[in-house]
């Protein structure tokens, strides 16, 4: 399929405009954070190779790293077989998480 | 903090009452699903250590491979500085998506 077949799929409805996003390192396979992109944001993700979420927080589109520097420069983005979630793979800059971990996943229930 | 402190902070609210579940290989690392959990469904994951999640589709609790076999051992569950996402680490028994294949991220955009 096409880049443009594989947007047009992509299923905004069921989550309100939003698909969530899942933010692997590309070097060590860690799952750094996890966001959710609109349409805008993942075209301009494909375009700029800048992970570009939508804050729900904020209610605007939100460059990964712009006032952090903790900048995620994109390698490569999937989509599921229903079209309902994305994978970015990342090279990231600094650490992940806003508290300073390397991940945001760092509280571990078990 | 105690796993009963973590289950408490767990914001099931934003989602409407459901989390979003990234579901990561132990061996290999490779994301193999996104599903999504209700607070039974991650109550139900710790004590028996079978991933189980709420189908969105079906609206029940799934525990995954019940039909298909394809079962998913739990081995570690994290969630993330906000408490709004959960990251389930698993040994993943034949494929894990219903297409027969490994990962359900298997949609290259790029």
């Amino acid at each position: 399929m096409t880049q443009n077949a594989l947007l047009e799929k992509l299923d905004f409805k069921k989550g309100g405009g939003l698909i969530p996003v899942i933010v692997q390192d590309a070097k060590t396979k860690e799952i750094l954070m996890q966001a959710y992109a609109n349409r805008q944001a993942v075209e301009l993700t494909l375009k700029t190779k800048k992970a570009t979420y939508w804050s729900r927080s904020r209610n605007e589109l939100w460059v990964k790293g712009e006032t952090s520097g903790h900048t995620q420069k994109v390698v490569s983005v999937a989509t599921d077989c229903d079209y309902d979630s994305l994978l970015y793979v990342v090279e990231q800059t600094g650490p992940a998480c806003h508290t300073g971990e390397y991940t945001c996943f760092h509280k571990k229930i078990i």
